[in-house]
């Protein structure tokens, strides 16, 4: 998109900055708190509005001029950017235009930075700015889409080459470190951007067998026992054996724009059950790709894929077996947990221009996990995929 | 060190646990806020208290016993272990025993968590739980100091198989990359773990000739311009050039305790100025070496360091070139950001069994990075080094 060493602080288009500005104030003056001013703090949300990752804050303020207060790097310049050392020095810029009302992302910054931050704006009432970051970044501009599109085509060139990589008696790990090896030569930035604290990963994850069946402390939709207490998520380093699923859902970030995707390969034959299982969520797929047209409730297609998986009997083992998960799709763009939330007490309505992981999976014991994830644009008409791997799951011998 | 399917909740000894609790619970007594309780959020306090990390929260009274509030994974058990759906229900447990102050990670946990844990002990003076738990993991057990002895053997391992990792017209990420498989071949667990929001990285960093004097946005010692504006650090693909030397700097987390090492190689012969100044940072470490015995100020490490520095005239590629890092050396253990830091303006004191990782380092324009960095265990007569990496420039051709 752009040359990284470019020392322009804004590195999007005019146009495209005036895209991601409106939108985020549009959500100011409809949310019910009434900011005059945000003040962001979050590495995500700085890219979001300047194309570029910098250490300092973004002041956008309702009507007036987006201002850059850069700690670091040292040599960013152009409009609008102000070199700080620490952030009191904010007060001098801002001076006598300090909002009345000033939105801080409290949902994500720590305690401590907060009173750091609303120290330096005395006499402003502190709001949460984090759900209107979260709904603006939920609806991607046409730029941003391309930049997801981008990623689907690289991490579909990895997935392809996936039977290739595995040999015979390779571990989880084994063949773990050789998709990681041709995505990174391809570009993958590796790099798993995850708003809050609910999720830890390397990479990804790829799980085999009875692995799947070991519960993670993380909010993913898939567990794994790891290969250390310290991060007890994902490949367990076991020998993949004949009868076995591997559910590969790895790093698809080659832009700062990430798409998730999992494909499930197998160890020859694999059980009946477990072949029903995986048709079961490519018809959910189906289903959801036609019904989530701008306007649905989100948990109306979680509700709908429910139904689809009572009625083939296949609830035991539907997003885990021993631990379940609560959802089966989530935006994805910047991090991997935006907005929407495909869950039975979401209240999020699916949009035009979300960008939407889909992940109907199961748990098989004694063979492994089933089901495919893809990500999908929301269109007028339904879902259009922007990770076209072929999604039957695929012998490795 | 422990078999990580089991469903115990604490994986440390009866022994190791108490030592450890003792050592927090005797900051929480030295602490000018006097906490009756800490309850602990973080993953890396979590895994520090317990040997594995869960998704809950841990209460850690000054007297009686410590309760693992569990939320995921659903199947431990075990002594002082209560399953919770959401941290409400603690108040249940805990009751009438409710603290007079209670301890939170201000400085790392969410403003909007903090309030939402708070709530659940509506009586309670909430205090900053951080400094006490990033000074109580600052000085080592022997247990943890294996821990980290082990990563640092395993990290000695893959950077001895680098030279034959290199081969003609490799840019600096297809080399990181062939590291990156040796070490996640050799148990390398990938993440990187570190406290707050000052750093972003994936595997460590590697950088070569001129990149090495791009400013970067975040806390570590040198910087690299990256593969993409969205995480503007490390390898950027360029081609390693004749002349040019490369820094690897990469994950030593093989236990949940990292070494941090950096080493430098060449492409053939590099300047004069160059190996003088790697030369200067061997000798800093020498010099610190001696010096960091337990009461010595980190300062005074940092300022010894400059003297030689200055004496040698190099302190213009000192810490990088165009943006020079503040510090020299850090605690690494859990995270790669710990207690003491080496910095001017440091107020930490050298303790028996800190683990320090030195890291004095130099940008030499047209030539690159140079400098060593080791991760050391303070004895009562000095460092002991823990990463024991052959430390003269080696060439890769």
């Amino acid at each position: 998109m752009h040359p990284v060493d470019y020392n322009h602080t804004i590195l999007l288009s005019h146009d495209e900055l005036t895209r991601r500005q409106e939108r985020v104030r549009s959500l100011m003056k409809a949310d019910a708190s009434h900011p005059d001013a945000l003040l962001i703090t979050d590495y995500a949300n700085i890219f979001y509005l300047t194309g570029r990752v910098f250490a300092g804050q973004i002041y956008l303020p309702l009507e007036g001029e987006m201002i850059c207060f850069v700690r670091r790097p040292v040599d960013l310049e152009g409009d609008g950017t102000v070199r700080i050392r620490k952030p009191e020095e904010m007060a001098q810029t801002i001076g006598l235009n300090a909002p009345a009302r000033l939105g801080l992302e409290l949902d994500i910054t720590a305690w401590s930075a907060v009173k750091r931050l609303s120290a330096v704006f005395p006499e402003a009432e502190i709001i949460n700015a984090s759900p209107i970051m979260r709904m603006a970044r939920a609806v991607k501009t046409d730029l941003e889409i391309e930049m997801v599109r981008r990623s689907g085509v690289a991490h579909e060139e990895v997935y392809s080459r996936i039977p290739r990589l595995y040999s015979e008696g390779m571990t989880d790990l084994q063949l773990q470190v050789e998709i990681e090896r041709e995505s990174r030569l391809k570009g993958c930035l590796g790099m798993f951007r995850i708003s809050g604290t609910s999720m830890e990963t390397f990479m990804g994850s790829l799980i085999a067998g009875d692995n799947a069946d070991a519960p993670s402390p993380y909010d993913f939709a898939m567990g794994g026992a790891g290969l250390d207490p310290s991060l007890p998520v994902g490949a367990n380093d076991s020998t993949i054996l004949p009868g076995n699923t591997v559910m590969v859902d790895l790093n698809g970030n080659f832009t700062g724009y990430m798409t998730d995707m999992s494909r499930v390969y197998s160890l020859g034959e694999i059980s009946e059950l477990a072949r029903k299982a995986h048709q079961c969520s490519i018809d959910i797929h189906r289903m959801i790709a036609k019904a989530a047209v701008p306007g649905t409730p989100a948990k109306a297609l979680y509700e709908m894929a429910m139904e689809l998986v009572k009625e083939r009997g296949l609830e035991n083992y539907y997003m885990g077996h021993r631990q379940q998960a609560g959802f089966i799709g989530h935006g994805v763009g910047i991090e991997i947990n935006e907005l929407p939330v495909i869950a039975p007490r979401s209240r999020d309505i699916i949009e035009r221009n979300n960008v939407i992981a889909l992940e109907p999976k199961f748990v098989i014991p004694h063979t492994g996990p089933v089901g495919i994830e893809n990500t999908y644009r929301v269109t007028d008409t339904g879902l259009e995929c922007l990770t076209n791997s072929p999604e039957e799951i695929i012998s490795l011998i």
